[in-house]
């Protein structure tokens, strides 16, 4: 979930002091919009992790917009005339009316997930309450509202020394209050909770937009832009409710992805490899030879850049078992008889049962890579994918899989040589094709769609590994090793 | 939700044996045109009690239409392949590729409900279990599907009679095993469960149709021809996905309204409802001035045909209570502040806080009766409002309100009676509008509208209370009742 907002995102003070006074104005001139228009209200919740700048952001969108028609709301514990009403009466109050901005800080999500932390709630109980949630704000975009949902995010070092600093300061010590630090101590429990949330509730309605919280003037600037470009694209429609719901969060403005913050340099001696590889066959084939093997089911799927290296990874582990007892699922473009059922069917026919191992090279995550670059199917369609996608691999799960998913990474250098090796070596030949060099044209889009695609479907249980696989044996043997892990976890 | 499918519905022969052959002719024709347009697939579930004729309808259906282009699924207890795949595998291999028919006879909803009638599982398991099913139903939906659920109800009478019949005849007595009187006992059980999953998964994208088993002309008829209708209403938009997704059910094909069928003759004499007025009228104050009370609201409800005696019934409730308590709140149009909100939003205001009594002279229901009939909002507003307004309901009754619905009916004589009555009497000529002749004129409409409203919102913990008010002595004094004895089960 957080993947992409660890990354050490920033702005220079140049860039920043010269594209803000455009976006002001900008912005100023949406509300002015927002307000003639007057068919529907703009709700943005501002929640995070303690330490990442929420209330210095809501007051920065006060600055940068004219505050009249601006609803600030700080959503803090609960009044008791609030409690003597039902939980929901409190937002209810402090909705704003069509033509306006409310800014909600802290809201309808604070109190289940505070709750979770501190264990006062079971998951079943989180996860109704997250279903009440979406409930509400379907009912809320159903109604014309336009949600925009922006998570701070913080990792627990930048927290710890976020903290740290506001204490040192004078001007700001009053706002680190021992429950902040309380708060600190749980940031694990925090942040396991917090992303559960974030998942179950990024719909495609009102998707979370996660921002990295630790330099201000990126927090200032990705907020300021993603309501603007909500607004505008939803003002440019007439302010009608939109078909296809929410826009996409926009890329990084700091062009900083996931992927392209690998370290590429990790390597591997062919010696080191050999004795490696042989170790962790040895010991996948005694894991999948294990009785209690029986009651369970093993998914892998390869997904990563065309010539990344699936095909090889993918032989290492096959080269671990008995061949009866593994299958290989490769995904080309579906058959008349696929197309003719939803997306996810095709996959549905090769889910194993207890006790298979099953190893599908590309997967459904087409639906949120080729399918969302290529534009085979509709922005609506592929932001609604991530949700369906997230709830087929909790059935999986819930029925006893090991699901291990492997992101294979390389630079585009070095596609660029593996491409014409292939093409110089003739029994490798066949591999490059004219859509490997069209996909390579669209290595951008690529990058944006799988840095989403990670952030939004890496579940407690089926996490993605990102594999930097620019050195083969590097690559093979942290593929085999993490597979064996998570089987040992999930036995 | 069974109300209006317990009313006796049936079928002459010879509307039957005159009807059938046209609709059978329109039903293979509506399946060429699916065939040809190959754009969407149709599923159709058949659910219900057993002995309401589950699988004759299957067989009936498979009659009328072209059988090679229908896949017909009886998904009775899991093979032990299926059992070793995650739960929803054997729907998916069973789902029918665009172009086709599948009915399904027992599906997804089979096991939780079974499950839930057993206590094998809990109250939050069970919702758990049913917002699945609806994110698995919304994704056949925005795959394209259209999906038609029925639900083929019986009355606990009915079921008896239906069973010993079927026992009598050699021909039918295989099929009532000891599985089938296991179930019967638990009718009870088995109505209060499958109320709520209908009511919960009664979505805008696929809502249930609850269609009487009694009779078996009507069950196929109606089936029949709500698929034909829906199909044909798809065909028409050349099979794209609609916006405003599935269309409502038919109305009662043999004209049988809920509201048709109350008992009016029902009536008291001056003397015995004074004595009942006297005797209620205390009991209430009692209750009220309880200190159980304190960490209680009461919410009534008022909504009826107009002149059907509401505001008298609102005054004889309110003379019982001490003018500090309780606040009356008439709904009329909503105000310029109000519109620029969520429809739920001027309710919202008014909910009580604990140890309050509210009483709604109309509701948040006039979303789906006068929003509804006039066409004040889309026919996808309203579909959405009932499952909009359950999700409200449930967040009062949480909150410990006693919420006690009303609908208060007259006949369209005794209303014209009171209209000219009204205008004759001048104190009271100010309350007959042009409004209220134009609402008499919409009468019919009114009437589906109300059925389905009371089908489709009558929750176990906020259940409607039909009120027959052509005399206003018996109506009075059974409100007054009925608010004693809810309020008395809350405590």
């Amino acid at each position: 979930m957080f993947e992409s907002a660890e990354l050490g995102h920033s702005i220079s003070k140049a860039q920043y002091e010269k594209e803000v006074p455009i976006l002001r104005e900008e912005l100023l001139e949406a509300q002015l919009d927002l307000r003639q228009c007057g068919k529907f209200q703009v709700i943005v919740l501002i929640g995070g992790v303690d330490g990442a700048g929420k209330s210095e952001t809501v007051k920065i969108l006060n600055e940068w917009m004219d505050p009249r028609y601006i609803e600030t709301n700080a959503m803090s514990a609960s009044s008791e005339e609030e409690l003597a009403h039902p939980a929901m009466w409190r937002f209810w109050r402090a909705l704003p009316p069509r033509g306006k901005i409310g800014i909600f800080f802290g809201s309808w999500y604070t109190e289940p997930i505070i709750n979770r932390v501190n264990r006062r709630i079971k998951v079943p109980d989180f996860d109704q309450a997250m279903e009440q949630i979406i409930h509400f704000e379907n009912m809320l975009c159903d109604e014309g509202a336009l949600i925009l949902k922006f998570w701070l995010h913080l990792s627990k070092e930048a927290q710890k020394n976020r903290l740290k600093t506001l204490e040192k300061d004078p001007d700001t010590r009053w706002r680190v209050t021992e429950a902040e630090w309380e708060h600190f101590k749980l940031y694990d429990k925090f942040r396991k909770v917090s992303s559960r949330a974030l998942t179950l509730t990024s719909t495609a309605e009102a998707p979370w937009i996660i921002v990295e919280g630790t330099d201000p003037r990126f927090r200032y600037m990705t907020i300021g832009r993603n309501i603007l470009s909500a607004l505008k694209k939803r003002l440019e429609g007439g302010g009608h409710r939109p078909v296809s719901q929410a826009p996409p969060a926009l890329p990084p403005i700091d062009n900083k992805f996931l992927l392209k913050s690998l370290d590429f340099s990790q390597s591997m001696s062919k010696k080191a490899y050999e004795k490696e590889l042989d170790k962790y066959q040895r010991k996948l084939n005694l894991i999948v030879r294990n009785r209690k093997f029986k009651k369970l089911s093993v998914i892998l799927v390869f997904e990563g850049f065309d010539a990344a290296g699936k095909g090889g990874a993918i032989r290492r582990i096959a080269g671990a078992l008995d061949p009866r007892t593994y299958r290989i699922i490769p995904i080309a473009a579906p058959t008349e008889e696929e197309k003719a059922q939803p997306y996810l069917w095709r996959f549905w026919r090769h889910i194993p049962k207890k006790g298979d191992f099953t190893i599908f090279d590309r997967s459904w995550y087409g639906r949120v890579l080729v399918e969302r670059v290529e534009g085979y199917c509709s922005e609506a369609d592929w932001m609604r994918a991530y949700r369906e996608i997230n709830d087929f691999e909790e059935q999986l799960i819930r029925n006893g899989s090991a699901l291990i998913k492997f992101w294979l990474s390389i630079t585009k250098e070095e596609q660029l040589k593996r491409f014409k090796e292939r093409e110089k070596t003739s029994f490798k030949h066949f591999k490059i094709t004219e859509e490997d060099w069209r996909n390579r044209k669209n290595w951008d889009k690529y990058e944006i769609a799988c840095g989403d695609m990670i952030d939004r479907t890496s579940m407690e249980l089926s996490p993605w590994t990102i594999i930097e696989a620019n050195d083969k044996y590097f690559a093979r043997i942290k593929i085999l090793k993490q597979v064996c892990s998570r089987i040992e976890e999930v036995f």
